[in-house]
């Protein structure tokens, strides 16, 4: 494999756009990802294109991508059209990364996109819930808002986690978002009000919750005589980019985790640990989320979690932050685009231009991005480390 | 890119199978690609899973190739879910030859997979039509069968078809069906009785059509030092495999086609042109389709698809036999299983294990898979070519 970089992220902001297609969406993050980039849309190569809901919610299946990425002018190269539920941008990411890395194309597009507003949450959700093996979960009513919550409920009663870490890592949450101007939610909220608010599935409560969300994110990688011809100084290594799914048992006992399995195989591959990373974007599609991955990324050791919280490491100015952006949410988490999502935050820090919210020392990040659920697991996780 | 090679193919056979989820469609045809390559399911490093219509028919939208693949054993590994409408299978067979081409890994699967028979022919028609670009299409009512006719009738009016044609190649279809145990129609027709079948857009008749169809077929892809150590004797060469997207401006006067913009590429991989090609699998949605890829794939000029049908060229026994599995009209098209069913054809005919079919001098194969439509042409086209 050739070494890879990424030159130039873009993304639509996230939020609530009942004016806007799926495609505008996708084309903006798109345009954006080029003109970052210094690329024209004729100079792609190839194209992958990540979405998790369209069929379901809009109707439009099996050429979304081909559509969509005409609004960016992009045609007539390979697109391919690519779904892992939560984790489908960070897989076009992975695939972006795999066909440059082959030295099958020089400059590959990866694109992410979710329109969730249609107008009825039940449908939304019930498009959420196809990310499971429906032929389990549609009988037992099974949401992921329950999945994290059964996960919180155990940590709960092990008094391993206490509720008010629940709200502090959940106000953490909205402190960062508020500075990001792509984030959906930009409002700080007290611990008070997070405690308050309605409960979704208990222990969790709404203002822990990643809400339905729109947006698009996008990233250009290429090879390394791209990056050097082109923008050497703004060009972003990636160390890492691993792809994996559910194993066989997965949630038992003494079974690794696919987010641990993920972490170590980019781990291994980038040649190193939790200790050399200065920023994490991780999968918080609850906020409490992000404890559990604290100790499954290897960032504390397992029922350190509320301590690594408890003394700021982890929040904006702390020792390793974790979801400078706002994370799932705070940014918003519209499935198909959150993958690429952090790729772009993780990208804008190492650059040095996350304005108002940009952490210190940002030299090599972390982002990691889950999807599905399968068998007491999630059914797909990528990680991917990118170092300036 | 490195070599990569076919180390074994399976299929499970198309036709109706309502008592069969696609889960179990995919597992056999899964399980009988590793069984033909020796290779067990923990072997397996990558995994690439096709369906394009189980989200609209299902419900089961995202990780469909998580859970599918459990079937034969694979979990773990890196999946990704692909979409690409009727060119879904080819085009998770083209990312499995470009993973192993990059050095990501030594053997990767590819499966592709529909279940099309739900009980309500009217969900699986305006299914299928999501693979058009649904915000023009569904107000027209546009069908497939619709666009073939559309580009038949163009041919009728110039002369340079004539009706007979049609009903020649259809029946040359289901001569070459018949022998296919795989094969969802296995009754010869004749002209008489194509012509006398049920109008469905004219110039196109019932026979003509491929049907709804279930179904599974796949591929175990493999490094060079792989094939030599398990089965130099039967590993089939991949000399090319390139995939297109439709251009902006496709199907304008003098704008090359999908298809043929993609089998130049090919052509340019291989270094090989249409007159080294033993036989080809062309994507044959309906029949007289065939007619047209004669010319578009450059094994005639413009004009004389005619003549080289009633030469007798690309019958079973022909210098350059087309489609001797029965193709998509009579083999069966369930969407996401129709490349990599050709890619099998084209493995057992050049190792020349096409029981009952086998024809002659196959060294170079061609498999030619088209998906979607946008603006004028196919939004996706995959070619490959294989050598023994």
């Amino acid at each position: 494999m050739r070494e890879v970089f990424v030159l130039g992220v873009g993304m639509h902001p996230f939020g609530r756009f009942p004016d806007t297609p799926l495609r505008a969406l996708a084309g903006a993050a798109a345009r954006a990802a080029l003109r970052d980039a210094g690329v024209g849309p004729r100079e792609v190569q190839a194209a992958y294109f990540a979405n998790a809901l369209g069929g379901l919610l809009t109707g439009q299946e099996s050429i979304r991508g081909q559509i969509a990425l005409r609004e960016a002018g992009v045609a007539g190269v390979p697109v391919v059209n690519v779904e892992n539920a939560c984790a489908s941008g960070a897989t076009a990411f992975h695939q972006a990364v795999l066909a440059v890395g082959a030295g099958a194309c020089d400059i590959a597009l990866a694109v992410g996109a979710e329109k969730m507003f249609v107008g009825d949450t039940g449908q939304t959700l019930r498009a959420l819930a196809a990310s499971a093996d429906v032929e389990l979960t549609h009988d037992m009513g099974l949401q992921f808002t329950a999945i994290y919550a059964m996960r919180i409920q155990a940590r709960l009663a092990s008094g391993s986690l206490a509720l008010r870490h629940l709200a502090e890592v959940t106000v953490k949450s909205h402190r960062h978002g508020r500075l990001n101007p792509y984030a959906q939610h930009r409002k700080e909220v007290t611990a008070e009000e997070v405690l308050a608010s309605r409960p979704i599935a208990g222990p969790i409560r709404l203002l822990m919750c990643s809400s339905v969300s729109d947006g698009a994110a996008a990233a250009v990688v290429c090879s390394a005589e791209v990056a050097r011809r082109r923008a050497s100084a703004t060009a972003i290594r990636v160390l890492a980019c691993q792809l994996r799914s559910g194993a066989l048992g997965a949630g038992r006992e003494g079974q690794l985790s696919t987010a641990a399995r993920t972490v170590n195989a980019a781990w291994e591959q980038a040649g190193l640990g939790p200790e050399d990373i200065d920023m994490v974007e991780c999968h918080d599609a609850t906020s409490p989320g992000e404890l559990l991955y604290y100790e499954d990324l290897g960032f504390c050791k397992a029922g350190e979690a509320a301590r690594l919280l408890e003394d700021g490491d982890t929040c904006h100015t702390g020792r390793i932050p974790f979801n400078p952006s706002g994370g799932l949410t705070s940014r918003g988490h519209p499935v198909g685009a959150t993958g690429l999502a952090q790729i772009a935050e993780a990208v804008w820090q190492l650059r040095g231009e996350a304005e108002g919210r940009q952490i210190a020392r940002a030299r090599v990040a972390l982002a990691q991005n889950s999807g599905g659920w399968l068998e007491g697991d999630s059914a797909a996780g990528v990680a991917t480390v990118l170092a300036r």
